[in-house]
């Protein structure tokens, strides 16, 4: 019987690292020649396979695996990755993906019960232009390129020019929805780019979705003064206003097991060291899985920030920067996800993902999808020193190969059925 | 009997105004052609004046009424602004000085019992280079040429250059120093640029000396995350160790009476919404009138860094950005002013001053110094919007005046006492 073969991932993982990292980490910049590269080389890797490939109208590619039914099975993730980034995010599961269509194609001889097809989505990571998951949003339909026409990089190229020279035109993005013909499930697994799966010593855990994010600007408006001058009963510091929130901001996250509440940036103005803070804008993100939970912490984030603004006579104001509803994966995939990390490693555990994946777009294409993630060293992810233990990758693969096997089996009955 | 004219004094500070502010304020900074403007508009007004004038190694302008003794009553304050300045701030003190000398010239038809010499000290603001009381720091001997010759303005130009073109040579500051032969007193007039005054409903203060300063970056350090994966109970958030220490410097301050403790930077890295803060960077700005209150704030305010530091598993590191000591004024100068005010508007107050002035170098020279407050609206300075009520500017010229007449006395009685 065929099987996939961890080893060669790992070391496809570490062909395509030497191909296009430099000393500062991995370069897969989207839109880039590097990216082209890495995708040129994931193209070298199919020529011995009955597949048939191509990129859509928003430059995804996709590998088909043709079976008996057209129904399809579709794994994936993305090759393209963030300035001095790592070696795992993206790739793993693209490569992952490509081994076990390679099992489907061996085990099957060419010809699976369904179509298997592998997807490697484009700019997931929104590093050049600013806008996350654009190729799996436009496959979803809830892609914004209207308002997306007007992004340049930092250079003053137009995302427009930039894509149309990878052979992408943005008037056409919408055609991308063709590839959701006959999709019946999407897996994907990724690295967890956070430190709870290392704390609990486990390698493997089932992604319960997407946790929704609400990002806004928080501006607190108090009095320019001079630090010297002014007596500190005199003051309206906006500082201190955002200061209160940004420890606030924790007991509002922690009434809820996984929410997170963050401040990730402050800005005082005049910002200088002699004058006390008239303007400080803090940016506050949180998430959480379940909507509801989303929605209070933000009320509550607002009820405080008034609250703080007026003990230090100051104002406040917020501005929305962006939001997502939280994206819950399939109940069913969930178990099978499980089912195939118990058989793996012995013992699994459900964790949402902060972070947001092309798989939240593709479950609101109505396509049900889960994701798996192994254990991040760390936590750390985006940095050259994103690493998981080589024992955990290969329990991924396999752990990966049998979720996609137990989903295949899902569509073939559900098929069967209808 | 001859007496000041506190109209012509407004009427000479709207002169200067109109030509040396445009639609955002005051531009008389030092060294530049606006500058050099403002102090030629000033020589064409001691043509009529039986006085000596020159200007200092320091580029100080010095305008000598010589009297029956050569013991000298310095009375001055500079006219050079920030960009974007008021039109008070400086000028107010000149202008005043010179309309008292005029007052002794045609009391005494030229010649006083004494000498009165009207100071502009060259770059008391230090906008351009960063280097505040350039020139009363060169009289006083306190200078740091040594250090200064490296500073560059932001276009570039070497400090050296640019006082070279103002007819000053760095290599000569010290012969200012000269300029401190037979002083025997220093009088200043300034606007407040606080909120004392006006929340008191005083026109006038008697300003008791100007705070010692302890001025530190204090970097917390803890670990870049990222915002969406990263549990509450995991981080080590650097920014929320700031946050701590922005609440905690306003009880420090509290303690004391007359102390400010002031963030006025806070600098977040990475600086993105969606990362936890792994670095801080704030300006911890300290002041008050005693050395030991100063030294006890700062001391405590390292301690509670590293108290907040430890409870947010992160360090802290301190770095020494600039200080200076406390400078009380004359205690019989004190009560000189204490008396002029209190003739001129039947009510004193004793206030520190938190900005520094030119008065505390010519102090740390040894000559008996005191300055006078005169009210600022809102408290609001180093803006085009600041401003002191006519009727309140008239009183300054009074009491100005009246000040001068107790230090000229008393000059004269130690002089023949000794």
């Amino acid at each position: 019987m065929a099987t996939v073969d961890p080893k060669r991932t790992i070391r496809e993982l570490r062909e395509l690292r030497a191909l296009t990292s430099d000393e500062n980490g991995a370069q897969r910049v989207a839109w880039t020649d590097t990216w082209l590269k890495a995708r040129a080389w994931f193209e070298s890797k199919l020529q011995d396979l009955p597949v048939e490939y191509h990129f859509d109208a928003a430059g995804n590619r996709w590998v088909t695996l043709k079976g008996a039914s057209e129904k399809a099975l579709l794994l994936g993730s993305h090759l393209d990755s963030v300035p001095n980034g790592g070696w795992l995010d993206g790739p793993l599961g693209v490569l992952t993906a490509l081994e076990v269509l390679r099992r489907f194609a061996a085990e099957f001889s060419g010809c699976p019960p369904l179509t298997i097809r592998v997807v490697d989505f484009a700019d997931e990571e929104g590093a050049r232009f600013g806008r996350s998951l654009l190729g799996s949003s436009a496959f979803a339909g809830t892609h914004s390129i209207a308002a997306d026409h007007v992004r340049t990089d930092r250079d003053g190229i137009r995302m427009e020019d930039a894509l149309r020279r990878c052979g992408v035109e943005m008037e056409r993005f919408d055609e991308a929805r063709i590839e959701q013909k006959n999709a019946a499930a999407y897996l994907e697994l990724h690295i967890e780019q956070g430190p709870v799966l290392e704390s609990m010593g486990l390698p493997l855990g089932v992604v319960l979705g997407t946790k929704g994010v609400q990002r806004h600007l928080v501006t607190f408006l108090g009095q320019e003064a001079h630090s010297g001058s002014t007596p500190m009963a005199e003051r309206r510091d906006a500082l201190a206003a955002a200061a209160k929130l940004a420890l606030e901001i924790r007991p509002i996250a922690r009434k809820h097991p996984e929410a997170v509440c963050t401040i990730g940036n402050i800005k005082t103005f005049p910002g200088i060291a002699t004058a006390v803070v008239g303007r400080c804008e803090a940016t506050l993100d949180q998430r959480d899985l379940d909507a509801g939970v989303l929605a209070a912490m933000l009320s509550e984030a607002r009820q405080v920030s008034e609250r703080f603004a007026a003990q230090e006579k100051c104002t406040v104001e917020w501005s929305p920067i962006w939001s997502i509803v939280p994206i819950p994966f399939h109940p069913i995939l969930l178990g099978f996800c499980e089912q195939a990390i118990l058989e793996t490693a012995g013992v699994a555990h459900r964790l949402p993902s902060g972070p947001i994946h092309d798989a939240a777009e593709v479950s609101r294409a109505g396509i049900p999808s889960v994701m798996m993630f192994v254990q991040s060293l760390k936590g750390i992810s985006h940095n050259k020193i994103e690493d998981t233990r080589e024992e955990h990758i290969e329990q991924a693969v396999l752990a990966y190969d049998r979720l996609a096997s137990k989903t295949a089996e899902w569509i073939l009955a559900s098929a069967a059925a209808s």
